[in-house]
């Protein structure tokens, strides 16, 4: 397999953006991404484009070729793929990039991330996202999201002595961080009084141990590591990549705090890239909900099953910690628009390996790590990036 | 680039299944492809799903995962992926699976194409179909696919001197090799006056010009070339896999009676196998109306553009003339599940050069090609395989 680096990145604002429309959003942060590069147009040899309900939330699919088409790129006829997988949609199209070039098929590939979720046709938000979550078993009796994720949380609870405390320090973290990110849809600081007093959603999470519904996207540029140096200075190599499903129903799972997923991908990710979890500087987490963060940063192997509330009351993941987690804000503040999500990780991890990341640049950053969760957990994807 | 071999297919009827759900028929589908190809469920690296809209169908996203977990593979944790180019979903799974297997990641990939389109949530068929077509320029304004591909032939009739009448002889040589085919959807022969007198739907197009809205799924095994003789001693090499877009609005091509997405794509697959289409034995083509095969055998370099129409008329492409198109029945007439089709035309190109095509078989049949389209043509990908 040949080495792969991402050479440029490029994201749009995140938050609720009325006023932009799909085709805005998405060549927004592919041109970004493509001027950061340092490439041309006509280098271009393929795209994949990561969205999980373009159909749902704006009536359109094929949107591999519309992104091609809008790019100003249909006249150069250069494959467009989009890839889908609920929430993790963005990291599997960089997975699929990433592995197009690995092949020898393309030496540049343009991969975005996108999600409009605001301005929705149909359905409401959350009604779309249950399409994530297991029809049969799940959608038709009334399950959304935020549910399945309290039940989650109650467990990891009653398990391991998980307090509503250690739930709401990872947003009161992730929002402060997300202060220092102009990106982020929420910029402002929250406490642990404001998590603990806010409208309940599904016991024990509230509204702000949830990321909100988000319009975004993001965009980076991969390139065979080789020929990276034809186009930046700057390039940063993915050297692990690790992929893994689970049951679709959260009721299956042998064990609803752990996500296999996560434990199965990442251990495909480490060994890939030659490393253990003691190595990561810098890491990106799916924090769909506050719980989410915790059962992450356990099964990523960054502390033991059980300890992850410890650990964020010990603030080890906090910007000044030993292992800072969501310096971006993550989805929790900077936002989720859910194709989006996992591309604008690889994102941050750049930006923090190319010490780009301004007020919440963490010092020495040279290993970095993005994990995306799809739904409950039925899918996962990690990638692991090293500054060369 | 490994070189990649199919070595195990599978289908399901194609129709209105009413009494068949999405899992029942991915998961048969899926389980005779196994069982064909000598591999067992550990052997699996990784899966690949076409679809092109469930979330829109049936309600339900995230069906790369749904898959894994419905076929009894989530205890296994393997990654699965799914992917969408509208009507050319099914190949576009079948080359990410092909890419990751030349990559090196994996060795042992099972694809599949799946769309449930008879049992609609919320819009009819043709509504959701629209959904692959430009919203803002067609869609909006009540554009539809028979509309967009009656205005390809309107000017294919006056550019070319193409007659209704030698549209109408696609869907009668089409139903003639579906009438020998036990998985499509329409088995009864037809003749040239039914489809001149049919139902019009729009101008020229009638009844018998439009492929089916159709239930079914498809499934192949793909295996490392150097491993394949492992599991099967009738291993069917890929030889040549090319993939192009093109404006997603027809009005924007420099010509409508070109799809420059099949020239590209062909162009690249060819150059792969280094062949010259003067050496295809047989090809599946993509035929969602008959006008779009007219137009394929020309983009494909089968006959000079223009002549597709004297071509069907001629007889070259029936099962005993020199280059046989759609021995499987086509979309026409095999129906056209639009997910699983690009899948489904790997399976008779496949049966084809193994000599198992029974009363359709073409005689010494070794190198194949299968062209699916997505829309109207925004999306086109091309695979060639040979028989080793």
């Amino acid at each position: 397999m040949r080495d792969v680096a991402v050479i440029g990145i490029g994201l749009t604002k995140f938050g609720e953006l009325w006023d932009k429309s799909f085709r805005q959003l998405i060549t927004e942060a592919g041109s970004k991404a493509i001027l950061d590069s340092g490439i041309e147009g006509k280098n271009i040899d393929a795209m994949y484009i990561g969205s999980m309900s373009s159909g749902r939330f704006i009536g359109q699919e094929h949107v591999g070729a519309l992104v091609a088409d809008a790019s100003g790129f249909s006249h150069r006829h250069i494959p467009s793929t989009r890839v889908e997988g609920a929430c993790a949609s963005g990291s599997l199209a960089v997975r699929e990039g990433f592995l197009s070039i690995a092949s020898g098929m393309n030496d540049v590939v343009v991969v975005g991330g996108i999600e409009k979720m605001n301005d929705v046709a149909g359905a409401t938000a959350t009604e779309t996202l249950a399409m994530a979550a297991d029809q049969e078993w799940e959608a038709f009796f009334g399950a959304t999201f935020p549910g399945l994720y309290a039940m989650i949380a109650m467990r990891h609870m009653y398990e391991h002595g998980t307090t509503k405390k250690q739930l709401a320090q990872v947003a009161v973290k992730n929002h402060k961080n997300g202060s220092l990110n102009p990106y982020a849809q929420y910029r402002q600081e929250i406490t642990v009084e404001h998590v603990m007093n806010a409208s309940p959603v599904a016991y024990p999470l509230g509204l702000f141990d949830c990321s909100p519904v988000t319009d975004g996207a993001a965009s980076i540029v991969l390139c065979a590591a080789d020929k990276a140096k034809k186009y930046t200075d700057k390039p940063v190599k993915i050297i692990g990549s690790g992929q893994a499903s689970d049951t679709l129903a959260l009721h299956a799972r042998r064990d609803i705090c752990t996500l296999d997923s996560t434990v199965y991908a990442a251990k495909m990710a480490y060994k890939k890239a030659n490393i253990t979890p003691k190595q990561i500087d810098v890491a990106e987490v799916h924090d769909c909900f506050t719980i989410a963060e915790i059962c992450a940063i356990e099964d990523l192997g960054f502390v033991k099953k059980g300890e992850g509330g410890k650990a964020i009351e010990n603030k080890i993941t906090t910007l000044d910690g030993s292992l800072p987690v969501n310096t971006s804000g993550g989805l929790k503040s900077k936002g989720h628009p859910v194709g989006a999500t996992g591309v604008a990780q690889i994102v941050e991890i750049t930006k923090q390996l190319r010490g780009e990341a301004d007020k919440r640049q963490v010092k020495n950053a040279r290993i970095g790590l993005a994990h995306n969760v799809g739904g409950s957990g039925a899918t996962c994807v990690v990638h692991i990036l090293e500054a060369v």
